[in-house]
């Protein structure tokens, strides 16, 4: 393996990109170039969370990929715990659409690197969830719009995702705010209040802003297929948010798979005791959405092998 | 993740130890130490397999285990492909039990670095397949004995593996010639032979030499639980061989969990695109193993977790 993290910018530390680089074999790919799944972790854009970072980049590096981990410009500017929102200046390098064109960054840095990586990149799938799953999905509807490609000096054919794998995510800013007012929590509602003014600069967004970071509104065919997955009992991002997502992409005729499970909060990661901060978090019916990702997987983005292992023929005289 | 790779000998650049170690977070173990899982991958003792080596790693740190890979003296002396043995002089550093040692070696290793990596090593597990599977026994069997112990200048207790998840491996090596001449596939015996002069020093070593790299002879209670698996139509090592396993540990109390898969070769390693030469090694039906492994490895080596998540209460004034 290849481990090595690189600094998108040259001043500023806390936005990287560390890349776990599989060894090649003759016994393997021998030569031949891999996929890659770049995961964007969580955290309300508050801040990036470790329990969705290294963890899930090694379970993609387990099924054969090239993984990296995307480190964007969040308000914490760091690891929590973090001032919480409100009490401090906005963070504007971690306002819409700048951790967005940071996956950007990252998809040139990696395509910079292809070459002496072994990585494909025409197969580079994106991961993450909630406010990760949140900036995948932005991405995914807009790497091919001028904000992007132009803003970055890029070709948008060398921006553009293969597919996303995106956990309980926001998808609809604008029915989030309006799910949340009706299920009148004010812990959730303030926690909204949070990611508002950490993505949009303030508590209480205008409507024009909650369209803009809802990739529901922005789905074409241009959009990769996505699988998508989440908790009906996820009360900080309601399942909602992923039905609609569903919807938009079946729409546009953009292959998309689901899976909703009936029992587990938000923010589950794995589901398993690699990302768990407590035994509550570790549930086995939910950690079984990695294992059907991997399917989904290794169906639309397959390593290149061969049918046949070559026959071994004993030699006529060994001994 | 810290990635490292630190030889055993001095002078002797094949034999290594690769470590790859888990960061840890405020939002995961906060400073507690995680079991390890020490891969010894097969090939046999003619080569050590890379289709059993790192992506296997991968999986065990994915599961939140620290992971390391131990490449061991082999007759080859280094990567596939390699002279057949018969043709060239026996590489006395490959004949047992000096690769058994080798794994002493490296749990020595892993100990005096157990505080900087976090690891606990009262709690490595074994890892192989084929004859990785069969180090891994041997040593499992034999951590306890004179032979190790005093060779490595170690105190017994400091060598003792936790576990050990064992993958088509040789147990018995007497019953092995015997059940491979019942068969009479020329090749396959002819394979055997090779294995024989890489690990024995002889095409056709006599029994007593036989009897000592056999653990099923050697089993006690100081034999450290295990997880074997394998597939009934593997004809390069026989199923038997992981069922006379089964029995020795259950006849001296040790637990054992077993699963033997009705279809597969030999050497699938993942049974997935992750570790295959070729599309004929991906078997979902057998890639299931690593899953059952996993759980197996939660209950016998948890990682030390609160209960619960600490609560979150809103401030009074936010926004």
């Amino acid at each position: 393996m290849i481990l090595k993290t690189i600094q998108l910018y040259e001043n500023d530390p806390s936005v990287t990109l560390t890349a776990y680089i599989l060894d090649d074999s003759p016994e393997m790919l021998n030569g031949k170039t891999r996929p890659a799944v770049l995961v964007c972790p969580g955290g309300a854009y508050m801040f990036c969370s470790d329990r969705e970072a290294e963890p899930v980049a090694l379970c993609f590096a387990s099924m054969g990929y090239h993984a990296f981990v995307l480190r964007y410009s969040v308000y914490s500017n760091g690891p929590a715990p973090f001032p919480f929102p409100g009490k401090t200046p906005v963070y504007e390098k971690g306002v819409f659409p700048g951790p967005m064109r940071e996956i950007g960054m990252a998809m040139l840095k990696i395509r910079e690197h292809a070459k002496e990586w072994h990585v494909d990149p025409d197969r580079i799938i994106l991961n993450g969830g909630s406010a990760g799953a949140n900036n995948c999905a932005v991405y995914a509807v807009s790497w091919n719009k001028p904000f992007i490609y132009e803003y970055l000096n890029a070709k948008p054919e060398d921006l553009r995702p293969a597919g996303a794998v995106l956990g309980y995510g926001v998808y609809d800013c604008y029915r989030m705010q309006k799910t949340l007012e009706k299920l009148g929590d004010r812990g959730r509602i303030e926690q909204h209040k949070g990611f508002c003014y950490a993505a949009f600069g303030c508590a209480e967004p205008d409507e024009k802003m909650l369209e803009e970071a809802s990739p529901v509104f922005h789905v074409t065919k241009d959009t990769p297929p996505m699988f998508l997955w989440t908790t009906r009992e996820d009360d900080v991002v309601p399942m909602t948010q992923t039905l609609v997502m569903a919807l938009a992409l079946e729409e546009a005729g953009v292959p998309c798979e689901t899976h909703i499970f009936e029992n587990g909060r938000h923010g589950l990661s794995l589901a398993t005791q690699a990302t768990a901060s407590a035994k509550e978090q570790i549930m086995p019916d939910v950690s079984l959405w990695i294992g059907l990702a991997q399917t989904w997987l290794q169906k639309h983005f397959p390593l290149e092998l061969p049918d046949k292992c070559p026959e071994w023929v004993p030699p006529a005289e060994l001994f």
